[in-house]
């Protein structure tokens, strides 16, 4: 049977100026966004997302941790649904597509639909997680977390960020404190789409990036307890200095994950020193140290060479090196059928792709524990993410939200 | 010609219950004391040592930079005036002891004397310098170094705090902004008794230290310019990541200042990331340096080998590093005169000792760019300095404060 529906495509112009709309949220002088977890920016971004949803007839239900979801009925609707989203949080200075462009392109499908009027069998969803990017609330992904059931739903509101202000006050705070309970319903298949956040595809001059699984990524605080002492008099054997111990340890763990494999990654995105004065030794550093692997063995080994070289530091150093795992996320791989629907999709559609693992971490490694998933990826300039000068191409983005398009049709079948 | 006050000793129970009383003011939970710059805490000190000078008839004068002299005149009040003194603020985890035991050394002297009807032919000031510590408010002995001409005023009321407040507006804020010219008068000697805040005296079992002069300090920002991006999907080698350049520069620069000299210290007391987000790879990290030695080839060395190094990291990171010098201290002799009254007093007085060079920066640099000074050095425990757990013993305080009279009685003469 030949599918009516195969030549159906979205509009690009619509889909970027939509982008652009909601990148004034927050937006940054430097042309990025800051549009932190639950912050009024984040408000205004979900109150944006809901009335763009409403126009084109969704139903909306917004559930305990803030996630939203926006429904568009199919014409069987006791049918496992077809979801898709992403996150409409940013990094403080982060960009215009990281999250939402995967909402965005969710979007575009469900107007496209509309606009022609198609009418699928399964219902389909589009949702929108909480605090995602993990910046000013730790750990990341914590609202498809929590509808996994990765943590507890008091977990989920207990999370603070650095002032003590927590997730569940916060939503209270905005307004999407929503009453419906943090549980999956039955999912048919789930796709993400997503700019790829690195620079292979366009290094390699492919559009479609088929995302078969996730990098393993395990979050640690690593503390050095120093002895705060006087900048000038104490010489130099008789202390016990955080920063020297964090400088050896930091130089040999870099140079042991990089020398291992390339595929393994090592990220120090914030270093604290207390009291923080010039002339006194610090009593206390923590670093907040990111490892990352494909493969459970490689994850596994970057962990071990961690607690080795801290071992090593505290002891020709005399200063405490206190390791805390913060997060541990495993490697996943993605459902091969959706995976298949994607990889179909961009057939018929004709782009140039290539399977690739995904590098960061993304709401869809909490929804593989309970449905079928893949993900879309398309270039984004340079690699840049998490960047105010994060960058994509339209007819990239384009082509992204055709195979999002295609590969939700697929999995839903038309009515 | 015997000197009729040589048997003359100060009240050491006086002397400790005093340096308690002050303590309680900032005092902290762990036993130290965070009294800062210009905040609510150094008010209620200042007012207390007022407060205390005025009851045994000093008369009381208050420059612009807020330093406070307390003036016991003399028989000859035209003659130059002996003067000591030292620091009530404190570091934000600081002790009972640092600065604060140099004026309440000096306040008991005054009050020994009142005691006894002791009349000097000079006028003898107790001097309260405004932020000598410089953890709030960079550089230190800003007060000292503005009435000695190593700063404008204007440079000294403009500097300010991590949030923006400047020391002008503070000083008038706590009642301190005073209204005398802030130079220096004519002064015949200086003398400043501190707690070592290093180990030597203590180890060496010496009582008193004999300060010949002060190790040169240079103070630098070191700036590290990453390029943000996530810490998942960038490609190490793609990469510039501002945590790995300082670790290297770190690593190596600790090894060299240690390998270099005994004499010889690096202080690494504040870091900071930004936009310190775990999984962003930081856009800039800057590092608080403070490099000291005792000789001014030692600390041309030291300053070489920062900007070696840091060319080096450069180089091989792609990392832009950027060494900015925020202040600097030559290394300094003291008055010999000055020198031999301490060593006089030590003797006649029977304490054992030895002669030091500070490894700290104290008022006592700029005061004697303007007069001849020494000062004068008592054991801490443990060498422990810039802690809250900074500890010093009674007798020891004692015998420092019975030097510092009898050598203020040397300078000053009896009438």
């Amino acid at each position: 049977m030949e599918n009516p529906a195969q030549n159906l495509r979205v509009d690009s112009a619509r889909l970027w100026n939509s982008l652009m709309e909601i990148a004034e949220i927050g937006a940054t002088p430097a042309g990025g966004c800051n549009r932190q977890a639950l912050t009024d920016e984040d408000r205004e971004g979900r109150d944006l997302f809901v009335r763009w949803c409403r126009d084109i007839g969704c139903e909306i239900r917004v559930d305990r941790m803030g996630n939203i979801f926006a429904r568009r009925p199919g014409a069987d609707n006791s049918s496992p649904a077809v979801i898709t989203g992403s996150h409409l949080d940013t990094q403080p200075t982060g960009g215009k597509f990281d999250g939402v462009y995967g909402v965005l392109a969710g979007l575009e499908v469900l107007r496209t639909l509309e606009d022609n009027g198609i009418r699928t069998k399964a219902p389909l969803e589009l949702v929108v997680w909480t605090n995602e990017e993990g910046a000013r609330f730790s750990p990341a992904m914590v609202g498809s977390g929590v509808w996994a059931g990765e943590f507890s739903l008091e977990y989920g509101h207990s999370r603070a960020d650095k002032s003590g202000i927590t997730i569940g006050e916060e939503l209270e705070r905005i307004g999407y404190l929503g009453t419906e309970p943090v549980l999956p319903r039955a999912i048919k298949a789930s796709f993400e789409a997503h700019i790829e956040q690195g620079p292979i595809l366009e290094k390699q001059e492919q559009v479609i990036g088929v995302v078969t699984g996730v990098q393993g990524i395990r979050w640690y605080d690593v503390i050095f307890h120093g002895m705060p002492c006087h900048a000038g008099p104490t010489p130099m054997e008789d202390r016990r200095d955080p920063v020297q111990a964090l400088s050896m340890l930091c130089e040999r763990l870099y140079r042991e994950v990089r020398a291992y494999s390339e595929d393994a990654r090592i990220t120090c995105g914030d270093l604290r020193a207390a009291p923080g004065s010039r002339n006194t030794v610090p009593e206390e550093v923590v670093l907040a140290l990111d490892l990352r692997h494909p493969i459970p063995e490689g994850l596994n080994h970057l962990h071990g060479s961690l607690y080795r070289l801290a071992e090593q530091v505290q002891e020709e150093t005399g200063t405490r090196v206190e390791v805390r795992e913060e997060w541990y996320s495993p490697p996943v791989a993605f459902d091969e059928n959706c995976i298949d629907a994607v990889s179909r999709a961009v057939q018929t559609l004709g782009y140039s792709n290539r399977r690739m693992v995904s590098g960061a971490g993304h709401d869809s490694v909490y929804v593989s524990r309970v449905a079928p998933v893949s993900m879309i990826f398309v270039p984004c300039e340079g690699g840049l993410s998490h960047n105010e000068a994060e960058s994509a191409e339209p007819g990239h983005l384009e082509a992204g939200c055709n195979v999002l398009l295609h590969a939700m049709l697929k999995a839903a079948e038309l009515a």
